[in-house]
């Protein structure tokens, strides 16, 4: 089935305590988009300005990604990041975010996609992500991001968009924030009271949790020991549990605890190389064969 | 088969962010001991002095626990650790630590231990951990835990240990001080190289990391919300995996991976209560439910 994912599609400028990217491709957006297409095929829904290169834009002319839903903004300028890790890599400062074209009018989801039964709304401002749910025909599974800036300057906004969610991804200080409960899996729970049926706690390198009324999933993250550049992991975690849903066409609860095993690994496979070098050269195949050795890491007799 | 554990048996005061308990029964043998008295017989052997309290002698006279190693030194002071936990419960303080008798001669083996083929070594000096070695009739499995002392103030003698055990369970932050890599996998590979067959690394909340030369596990903690005092989870980890290991009398790594997944279910009983009382009242039944709870929270398709 389609998967629609709305996001950012920027230039990005990463410091690691190692190394540094200059204006390469970031956003929520494409490390989605690329994680997602080796699973299922995806809609991209997002907006660029006229100074977004043409290299970027043949990198997202993947044969499983549609861009039909990406608007090039005459006059207007693209999304832009510059950040740096410190040499604890579980921590970053931005040194500049423009925003941009993402300051504007949100792009409209073209009238081809308005049918996608699978949709992730990648971290944006709340009005912005109900905006997106209102253009759709009754979508059967969407799933959003958030981050701490609307949770405390827009919060009436992110209830709305909660309200209407069948699922939500936070990180773990985002779930604390927004339930003002320390524990995870109590803060999971109080997500799931302002509308969610399915809260994803994404917890970094300590893995990511699944809660629902009655189920749960706790995992790892996969272990690697290249890790080059954290950006993106948590879009790509999020690509690759869509995209499992979205090819299997379920969102019963063992879909969706298989489709978080699949997103640790898409996540794992983004953060080896800067931008969306590493998860764009994967192919389904690495992703399975990551999977398998996932598996075997957790087993126990 | 059975199980010899030595090390500290004292006398605590724990303070939390909600509540403190005074002058209760801790050490890591204590804490060992109770976790590892669910699955097999353990020997203990440990000193305390002619101030150590009838009521925790008394709790130590388990039917799976022989205290004929207990040596109740006239004269000496049990050791006293005082402790107190941040509103995050990873950060403690020490608040106190008296040695007591821990600085005074190790208690010996009595000679009725000495044909014990599995063996743990809490943490203590290093040299007196090759002490009790040496006072064994071959063990077929030894496993230490050490600390930061030792390994920046008493180095040479850590590697002795290191060369004459099979096992050591260390935190985190210990392997990467002992190795000097970041990396948790690449710090568990060098701990490796110093002697042991397998390095099994204690990341807290965030579960444990069993590495041999050609076999990885990677688990996550038990998903627990009711945590009272984290003090003790280490010991109980290391009691639950031992004794999976000497009620199977198996070293393989099949059985070691399954020790890891017993050993972090027993930590996860002993920090809902204060001192060694959760972990006291289960059995191993308890135990052994909290497993299969706990491969459920691990389970995907």
């Amino acid at each position: 089935m389609s998967l629609l994912v709305t996001g950012t599609i920027g230039i990005d400028t990463v410091e690691t305590a190692r190394d540094k990217a200059e204006n390469v491709l970031g956003g929520s957006a494409a490390y989605f988009a690329f994680a997602a297409r080796l699973l299922a095929p995806v809609r991209l829904v997002g907006a660029v300005g006229d100074d977004f290169p043409t290299a970027f834009r043949d990198a997202l002319n993947d044969p499983s990604i549609d861009t039909s839903g990406l608007e090039t903004r005459a006059g207007s300028k693209t999304f832009r990041w510059h950040g740096k890790y410190l040499e604890d890599m579980n921590q970053r400062e931005s040194i500049s975010t423009d925003l941009n074209v993402v300051a504007e009018a949100p792009p409209a989801i073209p009238e081809s996609f308005r049918d996608s039964p699978f949709v992730f709304l990648a971290n944006t401002h709340p009005a912005v992500q109900y905006g997106f749910i209102d253009q759709l025909d009754s979508p059967g599974f969407v799933v959003c991001d958030t981050m701490d800036l609307w949770i405390n300057e827009f919060r009436d906004d992110l209830l709305k968009t909660l309200s209407r969610v069948h699922g939500v991804v936070l990180n773990d200080g985002e779930a604390r924030m927004l339930t003002g409960k320390d524990d995870l899996f109590r803060a999971a729970q109080a997500v799931l009271d302002l509308g969610p049926t399915l809260a994803v706690i994404k917890k970094g390198e300590h893995g990511a949790m699944l809660v629902t009324r009655d189920d749960l999933l706790v995992l790892p993250a996969f272990p690697t020991s290249s890790v080059v550049d954290p950006t993106g992991a948590g879009d790509s975690f999020a690509g690759g549990m869509m995209g499992h849903l979205a090819a299997t066409n379920r969102t019963d609860i063992a879909a969706v605890r298989s489709a978080i095993a699949w997103g640790t690994c898409a996540a794992s496979l983004t953060i080896e190389a800067f931008s969306v070098d590493a998860i764009r050269a994967a192919d389904r195949e690495a992703l399975a064969r990551r999977l398998a050795r996932f598996r075997s890491s957790l087993a126990f007799d």
